[in-house]
Protein backbone atom coordinates (compact mmCIF):
# COMPACT_ATOMS: atom_id res chain seq x y z
CA UNK A 1 0.00 0.00 0.00
CA UNK A 2 1.04 3.32 -0.78
CA UNK A 3 1.98 5.73 1.94
CA UNK A 4 -1.63 7.74 1.05
CA UNK A 5 -4.46 6.23 0.69
CA UNK A 6 -5.91 8.47 -1.98
CA UNK A 7 -4.47 8.11 -5.76
CA UNK A 8 -2.62 11.38 -7.14
CA UNK A 9 -4.28 11.43 -10.55
CA UNK A 10 -4.09 14.15 -12.71
CA UNK A 11 -7.25 16.48 -14.42
CA UNK A 12 -9.03 14.06 -16.47
CA UNK A 13 -9.70 12.49 -18.81
CA UNK A 14 -7.90 9.09 -17.50
CA UNK A 15 -8.72 5.72 -17.43
CA UNK A 16 -10.12 3.58 -13.76
CA UNK A 17 -9.41 0.18 -14.49
CA UNK A 18 -12.56 -1.24 -11.00
CA UNK A 19 -11.67 -4.34 -9.91
CA UNK A 20 -14.70 -5.99 -7.92
CA UNK A 21 -13.71 -9.34 -5.93
CA UNK A 22 -15.25 -11.52 -3.30
CA UNK A 23 -12.65 -13.97 -1.73
CA UNK A 24 -12.24 -17.67 -1.14
CA UNK A 25 -11.49 -18.55 2.37
CA UNK A 26 -7.90 -18.39 3.40
CA UNK A 27 -5.09 -16.99 1.94
CA UNK A 28 -3.14 -19.33 -0.47
CA UNK A 29 -0.56 -16.94 -1.36
CA UNK A 30 -3.12 -14.48 -2.36
CA UNK A 31 -1.26 -11.11 0.45
CA UNK A 32 2.03 -11.81 -0.84
CA UNK A 33 0.67 -12.18 -4.41
CA UNK A 34 -1.41 -8.62 -3.72
CA UNK A 35 1.78 -6.63 -2.80
CA UNK A 36 3.46 -7.97 -5.65
CA UNK A 37 1.16 -6.93 -7.82
CA UNK A 38 0.93 -3.58 -6.79
CA UNK A 39 4.47 -3.48 -6.48
CA UNK A 40 4.23 -4.75 -11.02
CA UNK A 41 1.49 -1.97 -11.56
CA UNK A 42 3.39 0.95 -10.28
CA UNK A 43 6.30 -0.28 -13.18
CA UNK A 44 4.04 -0.44 -15.85
CA UNK A 45 3.57 2.33 -18.33
CA UNK A 46 0.99 4.85 -17.52
CA UNK A 47 0.59 3.79 -14.05
CA UNK A 48 -1.28 6.70 -12.17
CA UNK A 49 -2.14 5.13 -8.67
CA UNK A 50 -4.37 2.74 -6.93
CA UNK A 51 -7.03 2.83 -4.30
CA UNK A 52 -7.98 -0.19 -2.59
CA UNK A 53 -10.24 -1.37 0.41
CA UNK A 54 -11.75 -4.62 1.05
CA UNK A 55 -14.43 -5.83 4.14
CA UNK A 56 -17.08 -8.40 2.48
CA UNK A 57 -16.50 -7.37 -1.04
CA UNK A 58 -13.39 -6.18 -2.27
CA UNK A 59 -12.84 -3.33 -4.04
CA UNK A 60 -9.26 -2.01 -5.93
CA UNK A 61 -9.38 0.51 -8.20
CA UNK A 62 -6.24 1.61 -10.20
CA UNK A 63 -5.83 4.18 -12.28
CA UNK A 64 -3.91 4.88 -16.00
CA UNK A 65 -3.00 7.52 -18.03
CA UNK A 66 -4.89 6.08 -21.03
CA UNK A 67 -6.74 3.20 -22.58
CA UNK A 68 -3.35 1.54 -23.91
CA UNK A 69 -1.64 1.50 -20.47
CA UNK A 70 -4.86 -0.04 -18.75
CA UNK A 71 -5.41 -2.94 -21.71
CA UNK A 72 -1.55 -3.17 -20.91
CA UNK A 73 -1.94 -3.63 -17.31
CA UNK A 74 -5.11 -6.42 -17.97
CA UNK A 75 -2.28 -8.83 -19.66
CA UNK A 76 0.15 -8.24 -17.35
CA UNK A 77 -1.98 -8.95 -14.23
CA UNK A 78 -3.87 -11.99 -15.92
CA UNK A 79 -0.46 -13.38 -16.45
CA UNK A 80 1.35 -13.37 -13.52
CA UNK A 81 -2.60 -15.16 -12.10
CA UNK A 82 -2.29 -17.31 -14.74
CA UNK A 83 1.31 -18.46 -13.08
CA UNK A 84 0.21 -18.71 -9.77
CA UNK A 85 -3.10 -20.35 -10.76
CA UNK A 86 -4.91 -17.75 -8.20
CA UNK A 87 -8.16 -17.25 -9.97
CA UNK A 88 -10.09 -20.36 -8.61
CA UNK A 89 -7.86 -20.40 -5.53
CA UNK A 90 -8.21 -16.27 -5.07
CA UNK A 91 -11.60 -15.62 -5.87
CA UNK A 92 -15.32 -16.75 -5.36
CA UNK A 93 -16.41 -14.01 -8.20
CA UNK A 94 -14.93 -10.90 -9.91
CA UNK A 95 -16.16 -8.14 -11.89
CA UNK A 96 -13.58 -5.89 -13.98
CA UNK A 97 -14.88 -2.74 -15.04
CA UNK A 98 -13.24 -0.36 -17.28
CA UNK A 99 -14.20 3.17 -17.32
CA UNK A 100 -12.94 6.54 -18.41
CA UNK A 101 -12.82 9.21 -15.57
CA UNK A 102 -14.62 12.32 -17.15
CA UNK A 103 -14.48 14.80 -14.50
CA UNK A 104 -13.24 14.61 -10.40
CA UNK A 105 -13.52 16.69 -7.25
CA UNK A 106 -12.47 16.49 -3.57
CA UNK A 107 -13.73 17.44 -0.40
CA UNK A 108 -11.42 20.60 -0.53
CA UNK A 109 -11.75 21.31 -3.85
CA UNK A 110 -15.64 20.65 -5.08
CA UNK A 111 -16.95 24.21 -4.24
CA UNK A 112 -14.48 26.16 -6.02
CA UNK A 113 -12.22 24.13 -8.56
CA UNK A 114 -13.76 21.08 -9.34
CA UNK A 115 -12.57 19.82 -12.62
CA UNK A 116 -15.55 20.05 -15.08
CA UNK B 1 -26.72 -3.32 1.68
CA UNK B 2 -27.91 -5.52 -1.04
CA UNK B 3 -28.16 -8.99 -1.19
CA UNK B 4 -25.54 -9.47 -3.45
CA UNK B 5 -22.33 -7.74 -3.35
CA UNK B 6 -21.66 -7.07 -7.24
CA UNK B 7 -24.09 -4.70 -8.73
CA UNK B 8 -26.28 -6.52 -11.50
CA UNK B 9 -25.07 -3.97 -14.38
CA UNK B 10 -26.27 -4.18 -18.18
CA UNK B 11 -23.79 -4.11 -20.88
CA UNK B 12 -22.17 -0.93 -21.30
CA UNK B 13 -21.79 2.09 -21.62
CA UNK B 14 -22.89 3.16 -18.05
CA UNK B 15 -21.41 5.28 -15.35
CA UNK B 16 -19.87 4.76 -12.43
CA UNK B 17 -19.49 7.27 -10.09
CA UNK B 18 -16.35 6.18 -7.88
CA UNK B 19 -16.55 7.63 -4.07
CA UNK B 20 -13.41 7.10 -1.61
CA UNK B 21 -13.38 8.00 1.71
CA UNK B 22 -11.31 8.60 4.40
CA UNK B 23 -13.34 8.84 7.78
CA UNK B 24 -13.57 11.04 11.00
CA UNK B 25 -13.24 8.59 14.19
CA UNK B 26 -16.69 8.57 15.53
CA UNK B 27 -20.24 7.61 14.13
CA UNK B 28 -21.92 11.40 14.31
CA UNK B 29 -24.93 9.58 12.23
CA UNK B 30 -22.74 8.17 9.61
CA UNK B 31 -24.38 4.49 9.65
CA UNK B 32 -27.71 5.56 9.77
CA UNK B 33 -27.08 7.93 6.89
CA UNK B 34 -25.51 4.75 5.24
CA UNK B 35 -28.24 3.01 5.29
CA UNK B 36 -30.87 5.95 3.95
CA UNK B 37 -28.32 7.21 1.22
CA UNK B 38 -28.64 3.59 -0.09
CA UNK B 39 -32.10 3.28 -0.07
CA UNK B 40 -32.48 6.83 -1.33
CA UNK B 41 -29.56 5.94 -4.33
CA UNK B 42 -32.56 2.90 -5.61
CA UNK B 43 -35.22 5.16 -5.99
CA UNK B 44 -33.26 7.61 -7.85
CA UNK B 45 -34.17 7.78 -11.44
CA UNK B 46 -31.46 5.69 -14.10
CA UNK B 47 -29.74 3.27 -10.40
CA UNK B 48 -28.61 0.23 -11.90
CA UNK B 49 -26.56 -0.65 -8.61
CA UNK B 50 -24.21 -0.03 -5.96
CA UNK B 51 -20.81 -1.47 -4.70
CA UNK B 52 -18.89 -0.71 -1.24
CA UNK B 53 -15.56 -1.58 0.85
CA UNK B 54 -14.41 -0.12 3.95
CA UNK B 55 -11.06 -0.56 5.80
CA UNK B 56 -8.73 1.97 5.93
CA UNK B 57 -9.99 3.87 3.24
CA UNK B 58 -13.58 3.74 2.31
CA UNK B 59 -15.07 3.00 -1.55
CA UNK B 60 -18.37 2.95 -2.98
CA UNK B 61 -19.25 2.81 -7.21
CA UNK B 62 -22.57 3.49 -7.47
CA UNK B 63 -23.56 2.61 -11.31
CA UNK B 64 -26.00 4.77 -12.86
CA UNK B 65 -27.52 4.76 -16.60
CA UNK B 66 -26.01 7.70 -18.34
CA UNK B 67 -24.44 10.90 -17.10
CA UNK B 68 -27.49 13.08 -16.49
CA UNK B 69 -28.35 10.09 -13.80
CA UNK B 70 -25.21 10.49 -12.56
CA UNK B 71 -25.11 14.50 -12.23
CA UNK B 72 -29.25 14.23 -10.23
CA UNK B 73 -27.60 11.82 -7.59
CA UNK B 74 -24.70 14.36 -7.09
CA UNK B 75 -27.49 16.74 -6.27
CA UNK B 76 -29.70 14.33 -4.32
CA UNK B 77 -26.49 13.16 -2.33
CA UNK B 78 -24.86 16.70 -1.82
CA UNK B 79 -28.08 18.01 -0.41
CA UNK B 80 -28.83 15.16 1.76
CA UNK B 81 -24.99 15.57 3.48
CA UNK B 82 -25.68 19.24 3.12
CA UNK B 83 -28.70 18.96 5.46
CA UNK B 84 -27.28 16.47 8.03
CA UNK B 85 -23.51 18.29 8.29
CA UNK B 86 -22.04 15.96 7.31
CA UNK B 87 -19.42 16.32 5.02
CA UNK B 88 -17.20 17.98 8.22
CA UNK B 89 -18.60 15.59 10.91
CA UNK B 90 -17.90 12.48 8.73
CA UNK B 91 -15.40 12.53 6.37
CA UNK B 92 -11.62 13.38 7.14
CA UNK B 93 -11.65 13.63 2.84
CA UNK B 94 -12.68 12.22 -0.27
CA UNK B 95 -12.06 12.46 -3.79
CA UNK B 96 -15.36 11.89 -6.40
CA UNK B 97 -14.98 10.61 -9.97
CA UNK B 98 -17.47 10.25 -12.69
CA UNK B 99 -16.50 7.67 -15.19
CA UNK B 100 -17.88 6.25 -18.33
CA UNK B 101 -17.64 2.30 -18.23
CA UNK B 102 -16.61 1.36 -21.41
CA UNK B 103 -16.26 -2.36 -20.48
CA UNK B 104 -16.23 -4.62 -18.26
CA UNK B 105 -16.15 -8.70 -17.68
CA UNK B 106 -16.77 -11.19 -15.29
CA UNK B 107 -14.48 -14.25 -13.94
CA UNK B 108 -17.22 -16.57 -15.46
CA UNK B 109 -17.08 -14.67 -18.75
CA UNK B 110 -13.76 -13.21 -19.21
CA UNK B 111 -12.64 -15.85 -21.42
CA UNK B 112 -15.79 -16.65 -23.37
CA UNK B 113 -18.10 -13.68 -23.28
CA UNK B 114 -16.55 -10.40 -21.67
CA UNK B 115 -18.60 -7.19 -22.96
CA UNK B 116 -15.69 -6.12 -25.73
Amino acid sequence: MSNQPFADTPQPPYVAVIFTSTRTDGDHGYAAMGASMEALAKDQPGFLGIESARDSLGITVSYWADQQAARGWKQVAAHLVAQRRGREAWYQDYRVRVATVERDYSMRSSTIESHP
